[in-house]
């Protein structure tokens, strides 16, 4: 297990690092070891200490790193000289793809969808999508909600709240208009309400939107949970102001709140839908933007890009649909993990006040929203040093997110959540508000 | 070999695509088969017809499909369970990668700069390069050039000339003006004097720029090659105004064009750099932005993306630069098959006038310039049913365009260039102008 | 007095003005005469019809049309040919009118502005408003309001909510965030604290803003007030996030609600202020933006215009603030008036339910807010045919506005009153809701 | 006459402006006294000094100062309580304006526009321009040209090429590509075969344009002329591609280069056009956006502002076009004085190389094209203390610009020549260059 001594070597150990690579990296800052190897819920850095990963690629890795059943059908692909890069050119691959996801994702849920295999990033899945609204509709503008993320190229980084991000963009980010999300403004603001009133209002200054795109629940906003009555809202004003609705599911979706889709529970349709993070279900980079048939005005390669025919991802995406869609037993078993996650991290906070830290998310997705960044940062280096790879996310860092492989044994998850409370508990202790 | 009943067959076997995938596929249409395994230059489809291909990814693949070399170093380490994904954190992967960029491409030729993993694609890339320039200059502006191609990410796109996909974009794209390249307007203009006449006039209406974004050959924009001596009076107005000079090196370089920099034989030292396509070696997609330490002013994280730590990527990669690139004889290869390929050129189009079809390009990345788009598709139409994958680029798609790999042995080329020579000279026969 | 052939003659007298004159004009088609004097609260058209002006130049005739006092400063001026027009050129006239406008208005009110004589409209002075703030902060986000209207220039509209306004921009209207006005949402949502909640975060999508522009009284919003502790509310998150606060008096000012700004009652200190309409006070093209004197960071004629010498105005504006703003004694008739004028709407509205028909507004600045704007017109279209030129406001034209000029004796403002009271109960009987 | 104690006299007079005025005062430092009165040719300051006008209100007093036609009808208008505000409404002075407008301007050159009364400045009736031709096309991009002006408010000063004013913006301009002028590049290039070869090419970067805005001689871009053949050239490019021509007649118009549209010679018929500064003749604000009356596709009120219907102006305009425009005996007069003072530009000119001071303009809009600004702003300096008001313009502000009131007598000519060429001489002998 990691040690007291990782910091010392770090600093010999990342001297390529500091001298070859950008200042821009980030997660790389808090946890300053070289990784190596990888499995399941584990991650192995050179020196061969192990770390439990509650980080999970950012909700890349639902079904763990290296999943032994998506590796063989990779490995036996490769190994068969598969057709690895196709353009969007007609492959094998893309074809078995296209049919199981329609088989045991699209078909069984009474979704029609087609598919569109963008450049296999979730920025470019996110640019797609408004793109197409726009065009549809003919109109520029976008509702996009506070605390929102979809990705930091120019068009998808307009509908991103965070000023971090959006700083960096250069020049004004435009077409996107930003909407209180589900419970911003607590009890006393129906925040759909206000939308509703906004979109009513010809004079209130908002231009009529193509869409509203919106997160289910906002993993780099903080674990921030949209009802399903709000949800429903949403898509009733969509319906009413003739506005797409476009779920960027790209981090709660592919089963990450419980459901292959986050926002089955709550019964919506959505006109269309982001997807990439855990789609191919190893890490590799995939992205889909899919929607209604009707919806499809694209000419032939208007929006391209040279990675859109990736036929590894295809094959560990299609491996891992059949694996763990076939039936409705992932959705069981995620379900019973979400639980003896929500009763620890209920466990944790019962004995502080809610503003000091408190639970909160949805399915595997969850965590504690602490009583300020510094505190979150705290506990995230204690369970580092404990071996455990978590992060915060929010606005202010101020939440601390386990977003565990799906598939992570409930001894593992037991002994991360653990050190999670040690950890908490201990920076509890030590802090001091400002 | 491919046979004349392709198109009955496709009929029956795309089905699975017209149903589930969106219309803005494209390259399918030209090439209406399903591909299955590729190695080296060819390609084959489902049912074993074999084609050599001179489309390569669109510039992805200069070691071939599935290189041999490159295959076993993958699947050792996937079989190992080395780790895949690691957003930006340090992994034994990158740092391989990053050693070797740095001691086979870097140092030799006497460039200092510093990597950021951007999101895997090209358009990313781009992204992070505009994003950086304008946060440096602190201006908005940045100078592209006429029939450019960046991506189509909303921030990219507006340094990209072609209107089929401006006219997507569903808002104007800002940001940018657009210079004509490297002989736009023939003899009449020297381009760069025009460029510093604008620059110079503080009343011409052109904002003071960040950066220009150049390519040293246009791929997606015609084959079109901007001079060593246009390169080196670009640096200049660029030094003089304050503004830095990114190439996009995206498609031209990683060899493509003879050397590992498009830029080498011209002396220029940009300040920016983009590459990708080719850079993972496999067709596995990776984009990286590379640029002078001085300029490294981005703060932790401000440009991010869940798949900047691509691993599958790094591997391939390293092996391609050990194998390839440890010496400069693989460049004496590239300027063999470059002369090869313009000589073979050169011979179809002597019998024509220059108006009907001529040579254009520069290393491997050549093609030949036809009086119409509609001659050049038709070109590639009759190169397809014989077996060779070409296709058209140009602002009217008007050259059809050879991007093999650059390992593809002398007698496959000289197959494919027969095929182009037959299909040119019967396309060319039946061919009635407007 | 008017009569009912009025509409037989209009078709026969307007011609001219349909044959050579754009679809644009407005109110026009509200009032199909022709005139031709004007005196005091009177207009005359051609036939020599007398009506009384409820509508006065939409604000922009506080003292009466052809004020004698003004007239006859005017006239002497011209005769002695008095220069006209000078640039932004010294003048005696202008000399004049900074040292009054300075004693008169300033100086008795302990603010200190700079004054800086825009093109001589309205929107202009909002335009350098709006250009002075980004400059001076460096950020391009300016807070607006919902209902707020600011001119139809591109920056002006970009801050204006109007959609019948916004939508024959051409293009997306940027660097405007619009917010909800006070009571915009009822009582369910303090509308202050919303913004602060939305600035505070940092994740919430709105950029930094370098001001936020407010009028104290929507006149072409619909009336609606702010109340004096949600403008000091205002005023002080505007501090807290180091924004500039403007204040667009361009029709609430010049003695309007009661005070010369409109902003007076409620103790803030605005750090711009627009001003135009009634500031010549003789209906000739006048506009300034004032400020503190440590935010002029202009350079000389960055902002320009050929009319920011309109000496003709200089005169009228000098003879107005000496003969009305001396003292306090023009504040007291105002309240009276107001009063007066308070008193009858709601004595014409205590009949109706409050969603038929209620008062608004404030200082001579009142109107009714009716059912719907079907019905509003319908007032407004009975009263003109019984010679009360007035007009509606609001998204949905839904509020008759009275804005008399502030002389308006109070006979003729009790006449005028009696026609709305008349029209308002004939147009409600008729009234069937849809 | 002036004298040498001026500078001392300014010292003590400016006082009130130095505390009270914005820096943003510009022409007010060229010409440090307070100018009291004005007849003619002639501005009178404070202390009864007298000054030849050769700036005219940059180009607002086409008829001269006061004009004593005018200012008699002037006053009687305003004597008779003419009604002076009357927004939008029909005025029996608005109609014998657009009367006259029709008899003695547009039906002779055999127009047909229709007229709209746009916010009484250039800026203002460009807007209009802008978003009609955008409307009406449904595309955002406009074509402008270098060193054009067409004012400071957002929309308008998108086509604006002068950095200093762009760079007041505080945001990035958009909506507009800046093409060159007639000539700009030299000999090298015929500036519209290559904004043809832009437009042609689909991947050029430049958006299809809903039009072109050009002035026929660029006023504040240092009197550069267009010829007729090159303004023929631009109107049959704007056909073949669809586009609307605007020409910007706000300058150059109401006789100022001899017709009173400066596009008569070269028998172009642009469909919109934009007139304000020597409209109203007296220097009273004022200015239209006339148009073909299909073109008319506003709604009403679309486009607004209050004062739109300035009545004062209305009658001097008309009065202007029945003393000077209802034969052709002024075109005479212009082009007698245009040769005239051509003829002593040449003169003076003559005895220089071109490089240090060359002649350029057309009309009465001709000046002096100096080394430098530095030496024109000389030449100006010394013209004031000689008694000529007179200004530089151009990117550099390096041509001195003779824009005297057309009815200027000839000996006033004579004589204000007299000091620009001793003044001239006196410069260039006192010039080191850099």
């Amino acid at each position: 297990m990691a040690n007291s001594s990782l910091a010392t070597q770090s600093q010999v150990e990342t001297t390529t690092f500091d001298e070859l690579e950008s200042n821009v990296q980030s997660y790389a800052r808090s946890f300053p070891v070289v990784f190596n190897t990888a499995e399941g819920a584990y991650l192995f850095d050179e020196n061969g200490n192990r770390y439990i990963d509650f980080l999970a690629g950012a909700g890349s890795l639902n079904y763990g790193h290296n999943n032994a059943h998506l590796r063989s059908r990779l490995i036996e692909y490769i190994s068969n000289c598969g057709i690895t890069h196709s353009l969007d050119m007609h492959t094998t691959a893309k074809e078995a793809f296209l049919t199981t996801f329609n088989d045991n994702i699209l078909a069984p849920r009474g979704l029609e969808y087609v598919v569109q295999f963008t450049g296999p990033t979730g920025t470019n899945a996110v640019e797609a999508a408004l793109k197409l609204a726009r065009n549809i509709k003919q109109r520029h503008n976008i509702i996009a909600f506070t605390n929102g993320f979809h990705g930091v190229s120019i068009g998808a980084m307009a509908a991103t709240g965070n000023s971090h991000h959006r700083g960096a963009a250069g020049l004004p980010l435009t077409g996107v208009t930003h909407m209180p999300f589900c419970n911003y403004f607590g009890d006393e603001l129906d925040t759909i309400a206000y939308l509703e009133r906004m979109l009513d209002d010809p004079s209130s200054g908002i231009d009529h939107p193509a869409a509203a795109i919106v997160e289910t629940v906002q993993g780099e906003g903080g674990l921030n949970v949209a009802t399903p009555r709000w949800l429903r809202a949403l898509e009733r004003v969509c319906r009413k102001h003739d506005m797409l609705l476009i779920v960027d599911d790209i981090q709660a979706g592919c089963g990450r709140t419980g459901t292959f889709f986050s926002f089955e529970p709550s019964g919506i349709k959505p006109d269309i839908v982001t997807l990439s993070k855990s789609l191919s279900g190893y890490g590799i980079p995939f992205a889909v933007t899919i929607f209604r048939p009707d919806l499809d005005c694209w000419k032939p390669g208007e929006h391209n890009g040279t990675f859109r025919g990736n036929n590894h991802a295809f094959v560990t995406a299609t491996a891992a649909l059949e694996r763990y869609w076939g039936n409705r037993d992932f959705e069981t078993e995620i379900a019973d993990k979400a639980r003896l996650i929500g009763d620890a991290l209920a466990a944790i906070a019962k004995d502080y006040p809610d503003d000091v830290i408190a639970p909160r998310g949805r399915g595997i997705m969850q965590g504690l929203t602490c009583h300020s960044g510094r505190l979150a940062r705290d506990i995230v280096r204690r369970c580092f040093r404990a071996g455990l790879v978590i992060e915060t996310s929010g606005s202010e860092d101020e939440v601390v997110k386990c977003l565990p492989p799906l598939v992570t044994p409930n001894d593992t998850l037991n002994a991360a959540l653990d050190i999670l409370g040690e950890s908490t508990r201990a920076a509890i202790a030590a802090y001091k508000p400002d």
